[in-house]
């Protein structure tokens, strides 16, 4: 059976590389999809596509429109999501794509720190599993197959 | 019209006061509902009702399941939503409750001060309207009695 | 029975008030909801509730994200949508007002004059009734109560 | 990834097949559909099916609900939509094709000259992305795929 | 607890003011919708609206858009629905009503004659209870209260 | 672009060989699907896999049970619905399955002889497109591909 | 704010009179609904209002029906359920009606004793919220009132 | 035509390998899924990937939030479900499945001896089929096949 997984989550290191690598040495048949991970094209993306704006706000604002365009419909196409929180950031996004699959009936993965049960325990109690590592993660993934 | 309007966003000033005060200064017919808003309450009401947990996350799990219970009734009421980011915690809850209202298709009113703009871009573009402040939010609920 | 009905369509002369004043006389228990009819306080209540904004299209965006919220709680509110097309103007809105109705499944009225049933064939074939005028759209009203 | 893409706008000129023709070019892998392109067959073909019809009206009605059964199939097949306006014609068609995605939560690319932003500012605000051009939408096209 | 229940079938007898009469002396709290009673309004209602049409075929059309904008609207106020077929008349409407509610998810009622066992079986077993009269039909509304 | 197209209506005649065979001709990449055409198989199915049942209503309701099975999994599979009523025969599956996929927001072509305008009246109208011939349907189903 | 919660669970023991009794001296404005509580008729209501069935198993078929209909249409109009497993009988009733509840988005509370956590374990993760206790469960109501 | 099916059900016997076995040699093209069968695994899941929990309620906790993200993915997946119960056992599980299945729409073949007819009556009634074994199931399945 072939899955498509959402890796909502910071882009600012390599976690889905990491995670990618791992499930395709397990074989998994699974089609991963996840917001822009170039950092800097993800801020730049609404000017490069619609030109110059009127200051920040703007600037943010179309961009923003065309991320969610990306993460509407790749999540439209996804069989499950895998939220990681990290320990720096706000990371509202990775919230909200999580809660937009609890919301959509999705199945949903969330990591997170021992440090952050605390702020996400509400989240986490509404989503399907809650583990701790990238590792965990694809364990949960594996059972589905075995 | 009498309608239902669930208060999301931080509960550790007093801005759903202020808020529901100016409402009713200006004889909206407004029913406002939200979150606990007793800090203290929403941590420990896992153990106040069920007992001792053994540790902390367990404590934790014990009173999201029971913050959700509340939330989730609330929301299904809920006519409309406003959702306050103030520059301090995490304020994941938040970022939880404005998004299942997204895509539980509820008109969804976003305040959140100009230095969030920036990580807040996304969920701002989705919500139906970003304002600043309380007071400009309470002109948009005002503008349906209009 | 008590009904609510929105009045989608053109904000540009006052047929609101007549059909309102027909139904009234008809003693219907109908509670009418519609778009904001004073045309230069929907153009400008962007710039009234967040300040001015860096040129037209940033007031025209700041506006009609607030006219959205408005039109988005009180279409969720209705029973029914009546849906008025004039011989001028655009309408793009009464269009969209209509199409969300229709994809809601909500019981549309179309009303549009002779000329324009050309341009409106797909929407009229896809309303639940379609008049030309708001005496024949009140006398649809009038049998749900027969 | 393939992709399924609605085209709706008007069918008086060959914008479609200048999209088609960049996207193939690009390597995107995507299925392009939309409404019945020829003109005068997509006013015909209730007559051509069914028969002579009793006056204008009829006609257009036997026409429109062929068009609509072709429309409906087709974007419910769609994984987002491409809303075009032009400057010319009263393009109700497009604004609907455009609120029934929107309702039905479909990602929706809105391409609008900027003589059309004010009358189209409300179905702008509610589309998924708004830009100017084709090439603009085929660049948020192409964001997905990066 | 106050119910709206539609009632579904023939209008050529009076069969829903024998339920209506029996419903009030059991003292119910239920308001009883449905559709059009008088057959000749019925039928009549297109033209009496929207003025003469150019011919049967036209006027049936015109009827039946009025018809379904009253059931559309009724039908959507029920907690449930009860549909009574009889040994005459071909009796599509009252399929259609109760099929309707089926998809809908409303609890349904039929209520057939022992002859109509046969053609009905299909329907039958999709519908939540199958009687043979309407005062069994009663019954069943009346164990709801007890 | 491949689809699945439910052929609900009678099973006395062999009208879907028809129809799958000039649709082979034509080149439509159609998968045709429908109710059990074998009618002796279709009203014994029930004792046939459950054993005797005591009596003909028993017999009918172990049937049914298995031949909504089939329709309610193949309908679900289902991109649009043909529904054809012929002049003999109550036909309430027919409309069952025509009403379903109306409810569902499934495109529908329903085809019937002039000879049932009149009591087909409310169900034509809420189909997307009616027609009176098989190959009429099949001009329609070619529309989509043209 | 009045809310409604459906009371699912066993029929041989008076616990919902004891927690409708403690909510009514805490002066909670709850209206409370549930399955039928006399065994006997819930078990004989098929019989009694259809008449004398050919054998137990179309006995149990009758009652069973007009059991659901009762239940589909009250659990419709729940805005939470409170589903009770006790330590005897299979209790399958009260399994379905707890996962109607959790499929149809309602906040679910799950009252057990810790004898049955192991077999309950994947449908108490499901629910909302899981207690022991009646007294434990209306204490999680009164939070949604603090 | 492809179909999915999930399996609900005991996982104390292989009768889901008789059921396959028998599937392939009457050449059905059918994907079977389901719950974990190796019951030992099932129970140990929860530790086995995030570590051991702070006793057998916590142990209990983290497994069915596994056995859950399993279930809900695949049921999501399937086309149909069969529940089978046995004549030990609380079987909780196999109600659960079944009435996500039921309120999801999705149709559902329930097997169960003829000694529990009773206790499973309202969850039989709500079933498309019920039979009482494997054999006759699978049949159901060839007849959409037929």
């Amino acid at each position: 059976m072939e899955l498509t997984i959402y890796l909502a989550g910071q882009i600012h290191d390599d976690w889905r590389d990491e995670l990618k690598d791992k499930a395709e040495r397990k074989n998994f048949s699974i089609n991963f999809v996840g917001p822009q991970e170039n950092h800097q094209l993800s801020d730049s993306i609404g000017e490069d596509i619609m030109g110059q704006q009127p200051g920040k706000v703007y600037r943010d604002e179309a961009a923003s429109s065309i991320n969610n365009f990306r993460t509407q419909l790749l999540l439209s196409k996804a069989d499950a999501v895998i939220a990681l929180f990290g320990e720096e950031y706000k990371q509202w996004n990775t919230a909200m794509d999580a809660s937009l699959a609890i919301q959509a009936n999705k199945p949903l993965i969330l990591i997170r720190p021992e440090s952050l049960v605390h702020p996400l325990k509400e989240l986490s109690n509404q989503a399907t599993v809650t583990v701790e590592t990238i590792e965990q993660a694809l364990k949960v993934l594996g059972y589905v197959y075995e």
